[in-house]
């Protein structure tokens, strides 16, 4: 009886406005009338039946990392232009530069493919809990419990997959206190339907990112696609626009300040249920060093670029990254710094453990909190040595793709369930995809430095660090200029960038890539040696974490008494918002929304702040067709919400209280970085991109009437006058 | 009976909230309703009585070029921190660090005087209008017309301060429309009571400079002396507090938003009577080479500083003013540009050129327009030379101590009234005191490089526009090293920075000094000849400007048909203002007032924003005390107001609808700074110090029970707690 009422009450505490990416399944357990008074038009069934496992919060898809979402039944999906990034890039050339003019398909017949671009749609959610728990043979140790559950969630997997064209994850909630099977829809005929100039969808550029105010258009659309059966296909010119159960008609009014929104999407990772130390740790040292890193890495890429304009288009993408990672890790520190987080987290935390100490049910969870503790302590003295080895796996291209190539061999040789998880017969297409679009973000000069550097820094590291793959090929104490020449060496001597070598390599076997004598490959062989021996020390780890935070978050969740929303891991979510300004600092408001005024006023004609002539023109002679927001007297760009997002939130649709499509998610304020560590009402706020201003540029600078007709919308009478 | 009518509709026009530095006369022609309807609560006869020439705006003081306000009746004047800041130096030393400790006399005994310290009180104005003009012989060529003008002018003041400790200036408006003696007590005992910390005073420092969100506490707290029979006297033990008749009481209860404030004060100059090609001329010319100079100054000065700690001292205050003009220059740019100010102005040139081409009795103004455009031709082409003949008579302190040595001795072998006006018996205090104060500010490694440079651009010269003195001195093309090597010698043969020396040779006839054969006295004779060369030419254009200027102005104000503010002159106006924040741009909203709590937001512990341990425990402890807004839960720091303030407004008591002191005005914001040239309501902002914030510092951190009690001020309860 005493349970009944407090699983009750736990079902009608009020929403916490703004703060909680929630589960679809979650959504049910808040209270509907809360959700209604706050704005939600539609009743919390339609976003979620939990009779058929899904509703209108599948229309948000997941476009390869960003979030997306459909806006006709007739496959368009609306997703960020830097999520649409690769397909752009893929179809660019000097000539026919399409990253710097935008691109809009006036047919179906000129919409661009683009290699790899899949698009997954939510299918079901099925709790597999105690699946995943039966799985671990009694008496196990730390890595065997790792091994068993990785085991059981590859099995889980390929049993769900051997449904066609379908892509299947396994979500762990709270450190493994629940596992959710998700089973998508994977489209992998998705074409470039429109992408504005990267005038527009990259406007600000670096200068902006993270901040406010911003007028950037960060948007692109695309357009799913399958057999004319409706199954899944790969490209084929007889293929048909997929046919989208849920999807966000545009909302032609838009919004303004005060309403309710709802940011929908995949949030990639957070780190909110941490322990205090946990969070101290990536303040003080993880944050700090990728700065350092990822800083260098930089500066190399962007002195190559500089030199040679092919170069600067093939370091583009990658530039993008590092500088969105290298700013993001400074505003976690500054956000984790300036907002306490980590002494919040030590009183809350502390709290729980006073409570857990005069309840013997969680005497479990303060020893796993111990044990949490002194894992921490073990990473803090092997770092410098493991970032750089990760950094080899990743950062220099030359390392990263031999060493993909052999650990792959190696993998392929072991029977499908007990390779790495990233080179089963299921990813194989994928691993391949990586190594063709790798050769577009390839620039020799650039890449050799980049190496370079890395190599100079293993040779620095202390006696217990060392790196045996790198002390054999460059040995320990060789001077800049002689470690350069052997960099040189090895990339003169190898095939591992020549792309139809390379597409042959990823087919064979370890012993034909070893007869290869391609120094850049056995390199690789060497690296893949510590990389997985790493990666093994880490699975243990992460046996041993399955094990303990589970037991510790139960503690954290029965103190807290209420519903919490779990930490991010890529599964579909949703977060109840307001459209809002905020105070970044004393004597400063920033207002929710921005203006085409505020664009033309930005506008310096220079990098990144060009808009294009045809924008410009337009929003000079304030041409606003029917797209201006009286209170405004102009038409929007940007605007604010305290919706609680991150990364892989990139294209989310923000939709309003009866679930039409009002914006698109593309970042969030620099004062809100930090909210991946704790959410903070003042200045969590994420920045879309009202659908005002898309709706604009498609009628009044674009002429896409098509398009616009497609999407349902009724072309401004001011463009109709204009021609 | 028409004239009467025109003469009636100006005196009810309503006051433009904001706009406009009025003079006291201007006043009482404004509306008194209007005036009450925007929250002026004494009757404007109180503010300026016709009949006595004097009033409540007679409580504003001009300290030294700066404003400042008498605050009680027993001679306490409240001024900016910058402006007490050479008495404040003057009292330092390494061991006694006045700047960096701040200062509280707890008894009047305590109190420190000042060397040049000279406070100014209006006592009356008189229009001599008819007297200058009839002063001009028929027939005058434009320089006779200069020198009539001027010979005029000093006779008028010579008769007004036959009256002992009198100082009186002759006002020129609208270019030489109306001239108005100004007729002041000048007051020269002065003594420092309290300045705050350097870390309070400047906070914030260049960073802040021209910005907003603010938090400074730019002020300081002075205190007149005279006679004990209330003359005015020298320092003297035995001086007696000022009896000041008019004073502006604190206002303890502060402003909020909107509240109707003036500030009241000494503006510099201002240049909205400029033609627009004049206008431009400072946009494209004046300003970009002043940036350019200024720049290279600084350079030097901040390099050397950094080498020695006392070098560091000694160029503090140079560097300040330095600082300010550059930013100032760059400001001015800025806003010119955003603002099409130049265009603005052109627009309503044209109207009233149009206007007047209708109407004979103003075909004049449109030759003398004419005329005013050829002289700004003429002086594009001398530019460059004048500019740095300028400096070496200002910023290389070498020249400027020898140039001025050099030219006294000339001027004084004339009479009086024929000399140039700095030379006057009358100036020749003033002139010791600065050759007296300038050891403070000599250092000499910065010093040569500063002449140095300035040398080496005289070599580069074209031409037509060589600087003689220079090229004797040093020949017009050695290298960088020999001209160095000449610069030393001339000062290491120098006696010129020999206190002792140099205020004897403050003494010697031309003669005297020429048998010394100082070197840097020989170069100060040679420069002075081109000097005043310059000098008589650009007297030449005054006299020119004087016949020209007023009669475009004429038809000017007669086309606007209301009160128009003339542009500041250095004589007393005042502004009439509202509490309010404003939009810098899209997306942003500065709210007027800023608070402790961001104060200690922006508290790095590094200089500038390094505010003392004992400020920020009070402020952090929120120990507010009584002064605490309750609006905004916090002790209000700066407020912005739409006043229209320029340069000399530094200091201006700003005062709420009853006459008393809510703030002192310290700075304008950057969007603002272009407002020399055009008053924009929606960017005018000036800033001031809070008096809650002065009341706070002094109760709750200094303790000044004996001065707050002066101030008829009861100490916070807190603060008593606390002891």
């Amino acid at each position: 009886m005493k349970k009944a009422l407090l699983l009750l009450s736990l079902a009608s505490a009020p929403v916490l406005a703004g703060e909680g990416k929630w589960t679809p399944q979650q959504v049910l357990e808040l209270n509907p009338t809360e959700l209604k008074k706050q704005g939600l038009q539609v009743p919390p069934q339609r976003l979620w039946d939990p009779q058929r496992g899904t509703g209108l919060l599948a229309g948000t898809v997941n476009v390869g990392g960003c979030s997306g979402a459909f806006i006709s039944g007739t496959g368009l999906v609306i997703t960020n232009h830097h999520c649409a990034f690769p397909i752009i890039q893929e179809h660019s050339t000097p000539e026919r530069d399409l990253i710097t003019q935008g691109f809009l398909a006036t047919s179906r017949a000129e919409e661009l493919p683009g290699k790899g671009a899949r698009i997954q749609v939510p299918r079901a959610f099925t709790d597999v809990t105690a699946r995943m728990l039966a799985a671990v043979p009694a008496g196990a140790d730390d890595l065997a419990r790792f091994q068993a559950l990785e085991r059981e969630e590859k099995t889980l997997i390929a049993e769900c997959e051997k449904r066609p064209a379908t892509r299947c994850i396994l979500a762990r909630f709270e450190g493994g206190l629940r596992y959710t099977l998700i089973d998508s829809v994977e489209l992998t005929d998705s074409r470039l339907v429109y992408a504005p100039p990267r005038g527009v969808g990259e406007y600000g550029g670096e200068t902006d990112n993270w901040t406010w105010p911003r007028h950037t258009g960060d948007f692109a659309i695309l357009r799913a696609y399958t057999a004319p059966d409706g199954s899944a296909a790969a490209f084929n010119p007889r293929n048909v626009p997929y046919k989208a159960e849920f999807f966000f008609p545009l909302a032609t009014e838009g919004v303004k300040p005060d309403d309710f929104v709802m940011v929908l999407g995949y949030p990639g990772i957070t780190y909110r249920a941490l322990l205090a130390d946990e969070m101290a740790e990536r303040l003080t040292r993880v944050y700090p060093r990728l700065i350092d890193l990822y800083g260098e890495v930089i500066r190399i890429l962007e002195e190559e670029g500089t030199k040679d304009p092919a170069g600067k288009i093939a370091l583009a993408s990658n530039l993008k990254s590092l500088h969105n990672r290298y700013k993001n890790a400074g505003g976690q520190i500054a956000g984790i710094t300036r907002g306490h987080l980590v002494d919040k987290q030590r009183a809350t935390e502390e709290a729980v453990v006073a409570w857990a100490r005069t309840r013997p049910a969680y005497a479990g969870a303060l020893q796993a909190r111990e044990a949490l503790l002194s894992q921490g302590e073990q990473r803090a003295r092997t770092f410098e040595r493991e970032q750089l080895l990760d950094a080899m796996g990743l950062v220099s291209k030359g390392t990263a793709v031999s060493t993909r190539l052999t650990r792959s061999a190696v993998e392929r040789a072991k029977p499908d369930l007990e390779r790495q998880p990233e080179f089963m017969e299921r990813e194989l297409p994928r691993q391949r995809d990586w190594l063709e679009r790798e050769q577009k973000n390839f620039f020799a000069p650039a890449d050799k430095r980049v190496l370079l550097m890395l190599v100079r820094r293993a040779q620095a590291l202390g006696p217990d660090s060392r790196i045996a793959a790198i002390d054999r090929a460059f040995g320990p104490t060789f001077s800049e200029k002689e470690t350069a020449a052997q960099v040189e060496s090895l990339y003169a001597g190898s095939k591992v960038f020549d792309l139809t070598e390379r597409m042959k390599m990823a087919g064979e076997t370890e012993a034909q890539l070893r007869a290869r004598k391609d120094p850049l490959l056995d390199l690789g062989f060497d690296l893949s040696v510590e990389l997985t021996a790493l990666r093994t020390e880490r699975e243990r780890q992460q046996g041993a974490g399955s094990r303990l935070r589970p037991e510790w978050r139960r503690a954290f969740l029965a103190h807290a008494g209420k519903p919490v929303a779990p930490d991010a891991n890529g599964s579909l979510r949703v977060s109840f918002a307001k459209v809002k300004g905020y105070a970044p600092r004393d004597g400063v408001l920033y207002t929710p929304q921005t203006t085409l005024a505020g664009l033309v006023e930005k506008n310096t004609g220079k990098v990144p702040f060009d808009v294009p002539e045809k924008v410009l023109r337009a929003a000079e002679a304030r041409r606003h067709g029917p797209w201006k927001d009286a209170r405004l007297g102009d038409v929007p760009v940007d605007f604010l919400s305290d919706a609680d997002t991150t990364g892989g939130n990139s294209g989310s649709p923000t939709v309003n209280g009866k679930g039409q499509l009002v914006g698109v998610n593309f970042d969030r304020v620099w004062e809100n970085v930090a909210n991946d560590f704790g959410y903070n009402p003042d200045v969590a706020r994420n920045v879309s991109v009202d659908v005002r201003y898309v709706l604009w540029l498609l009628d009044q600078v674009e002429d896409a009437d098509a398009l616009l007709r497609e999407l349902g919308v009724r072309k401004g009478p001011a463009a109709q006058e204009r021609r």
